[in-house]
């Protein structure tokens, strides 16, 4: 099933709701960098993440040095921004409280 | 401890037996490109190389995009590649076979 991209209001909306995080405009992408003690704990992030993509069958694009974890999220079947990187983008967001 | 980067020799070496993997010289790093069957068998290798990179107290600069990890080894504290990224890019290498 296809996945429509954002339209301009519900775009608004989410980039206001989801605070913490940025506008990647050249990407049509939601960014967010989150920092930890140390790689232990980094990784330890990564792998609830892993747990919630899988489960929600939507991938972030991310990558990690040491305690710092970069992520992305964008969906390409849509084209841009859709309500499963606003999902995603919340679900990480109650993890880290 | 201080580690030393690799002198010229050992480098030439460890770039001729890591046949796998690239250097980028800018960087001073060696990177390689693993490829999976899905996220989840993406995953679970970033799992076993976290397990091998904490035990070495060594860690990877790495991302990933769904099925695809990208891994760049080089050490800050030598200021470049050392035995520690011969010594983790071989045991990344016995991972996949």
């Amino acid at each position: 099933m296809t996945v429509e991209p954002l339209n301009d209001e519900d775009r608004a909306e989410a980039l206001d709701t989801l605070d913490e995080w940025d506008f990647d405009e050249a990407r049509d992408a939601i960014t967010r960098t989150f920092t930890f003690a140390d790689f232990s704990e980094a990784f330890g992030f990564m792998a609830r993440v892993a747990l919630l993509a899988e489960k929600a069958d939507h991938h972030p694009e991310w990558s990690n040095v040491w305690n710092r974890v970069d992520i992305a999220l964008t969906t390409h079947d849509a084209g841009g921004l859709s309500h499963k990187d606003v999902a995603l983008a919340e679900a990480i967001d109650a993890l880290v409280g």
